[in-house]
């Protein structure tokens, strides 16, 4: 790649996430998309997420976004885009208007599609919690084959795209026990989650490929498809080194309260060690055959909350953080934070550069105690409290 | 005074402007929150509004806010604030919850009412246009002056609070014929609208005067009240000399597009002397026997636009900006903000500071040229741009 990417996500724009804006889930009892289209009126529904999409991301913050001197925005996208698949919203209108303000202040956008029917994590980001059927429903893989093919005709020769990402997060077997889906993202609806299973590399392996012929065709040449792990960062080497790509980029999560879960240490010395030795280390090494990116992180970590999160859990999980006495004073946070954002950083470098996990939050720990420490997820606060580096200044 | 104030509005966020966010107002004809209201079922009125506040600003407003190095803001709220007056919303919920945001950032908060029953005049912020009939009703003053004391009682003691004003803009008759409130702002019922006049000053005076000894008792000593000055400048020499107060201000509005309408040439040249002969000499001077701020002020002018506004109007007004032959380059453009902001931060320190008007809009410029230069309202937006120097660099 001709230049490091140094990015952030626009998520819970046009894909909610009720933790990051919980007002918009007022009154309901919805926990996901999926239900919150369900259990509001159609209009209302529409109502919301219209106002919503109208306010969260305009162009003042793709004009920051540039100031601070970042040079692309990742952009979770729903599988109902196009909006043909009521009772959902499409919103190919206010995606259009982005790169409108992408390519007004030179920035690069990665489509990202984040959520697919029927799921292909379970997440509640993927839209419904504790679905995870997508992958066993051929026609449904089908549709989302064509909505790629679609973005691809509408954005592969505008300036302002970056690339096409097929899918988000598909949840491997190896991931599936890691992030205890049955548990923590119980379905509302068993009859529904039944038969829900991780995805198979093989199946994985196979969609890249048709999502990849699919979607290169109707490209600029400098433009990537990137491909999401499935949490296996290690898994990917031959199929790069016999497929017939041209300009592709294994994208890989990594969050420091997934370390915590695989035994880091919650203290400074054990996440620096655990960044410089794991992902510093293990970015390096796939680097060496493709273009690798970590595609979302953030500074959160159960030291800065004062509790162990178990590996990211918040109120929303049951957990109660509103009386901590393990709290870092003000400076001892701040500092906690700039260097593990420094380390987090010179770790992506050494791959292809990185997109932070997420431009923005409604967060409102200021009245809300239980968030406390959770504020850091978004990049504008975070540079506000002097949290993490400016990046024109990194 | 001990400090300047060197703040910003947070206009359009409990008191609706419709072009500064046009898809609140999708879908029906009202030009104000008056017909907003009645256009729409209570339901999706009260989910338009609440959405909105929930997302237009949140504690990481502050913290950016701060971060800039600014100490301030103003914040307009609308007569039915504590939600008494269906079928309009309050807002006290969220004016809790920002108190409690600036007192963590270290902002202080001047409460601005900014509206008042059948309004103080006529402007579409006033929140019903073309009708200007509140001083002719005696119950709704006494109404206003109860809402005065209730906020008096609730914030009067809040480390975050700075003070009070009664009310914004009221219109005297010398500022009626400038602002051509029968044409500009057309009523949509001209039967409401009958009998609308000017605020005469005597009637400012004593309501000033009453919603002082209303609200001053329940103040902390080093809280103010802030009186607008009804866009007379010159008129209340005596009324400061004369009455026993303690802590107030004067606060004047002074917008560049105003001063076109006086005569103001349109060239940077024109807008420099004007600020220095103008703004600095008149706020000098009046900053000898009150505190004087620029409660409301902006970069707007019509030369960055292209073409003569006719005293800042839009498409909203007819004007069609759509194709502009004399726009300046992105650089001229630039210095031009740059100076202007500069001589106008200036001319407001020779008194006791300022607040910008305004934050944040949510203008499409990118795909609307329409709006070519109205982004500048944006402070937000302009720090990103270079337009305006970083507040804490100034």
């Amino acid at each position: 790649m001709m230049k490091k990417i140094n990015g952030v996500n626009l998520g819970n724009w046009l894909v909610l996430e009720k933790w990051m804006s919980p007002a918009l889930f007022d009154g309901t009892t919805a926990e996901d998309e999926y239900y919150l289209a369900h259990q509001l009126s159609p209009e209302m529904f529409e109502m919301r997420v219209k106002i919503h999409r109208s306010e969260y991301i305009t162009e003042r913050d793709f004009a920051y976004i540039a100031h601070m001197g970042m040079n692309s925005v990742r952009i979770p996208i729903p599988y109902f885009i196009f909006g043909d698949r009521p009772p959902f919203v499409g919103c190919i209108d206010e995606l259009d208007r982005a790169f409108s303000w992408a390519e007004k202040y030179g920035l690069f956008i990665l489509l990202d599609l984040h959520t697919v029917p029927m799921s292909q994590n379970g997440f509640d980001n993927g839209g419904i919690s504790g679905v995870c059927k997508w992958s066993q429903m051929p026609e449904e893989v089908d549709f989302v084959l064509d909505v790629l093919e679609r973005l691809a005709q509408r954005y592969g020769t505008r300036k302002g795209l970056l690339g096409i990402q097929p899918v988000n997060e598909p949840l491997t077997d190896a991931a599936w026990d890691m992030f205890d889906i049955s548990n923590r993202y119980a379905p509302v609806d068993p009859e529904l989650a039944k038969g829900s299973a991780p995805i198979t590399l093989e199946f994985l392996r196979d969609f890249y490929t048709k999502a990849y012929d699919r979607i290169r065709k109707h490209m600029d040449g400098d433009k990537y498809v990137v491909f999401h792990d499935g949490f296996q960062l290690h898994a990917w080497k031959d199929f790069f080194q016999n497929g017939n790509f041209h300009n592709v980029i294994l994208d890989t999560h990594q969050y420091l309260m997934m370390a915590e879960s695989m035994g880091c240490e919650q203290t400074q010395e054990g996440y620096l060690s655990y960044i410089q030795e794991y992902y510093a280390k293990e970015i390096a090494q796939v680097q060496e055959y493709v273009d690798v990116i970590c595609g979302e992180w953030s500074l959160f970590n159960s030291l800065a909350v004062g509790v162990d999160t178990k590996g990211g859990q918040s109120v929303l999980n049951g957990m109660d953080f509103s009386q901590q006495d393990n709290r870092l004073s003000d400076t001892a946070r701040k500092q906690l934070y700039r260097s593990i954002a420094q380390a987090q950083l010179d770790a992506w470098n050494q791959g292809s550069g990185h997109y932070y996990w997420n431009y923005k939050l409604l967060l409102n720990p200021a009245n809300d105690p239980n968030w406390y420490g959770w504020d850091c997820w978004d990049l504008g606060k975070s540079v506000s409290e002097g949290w993490f580096p400016v990046p024109r200044e990194t």
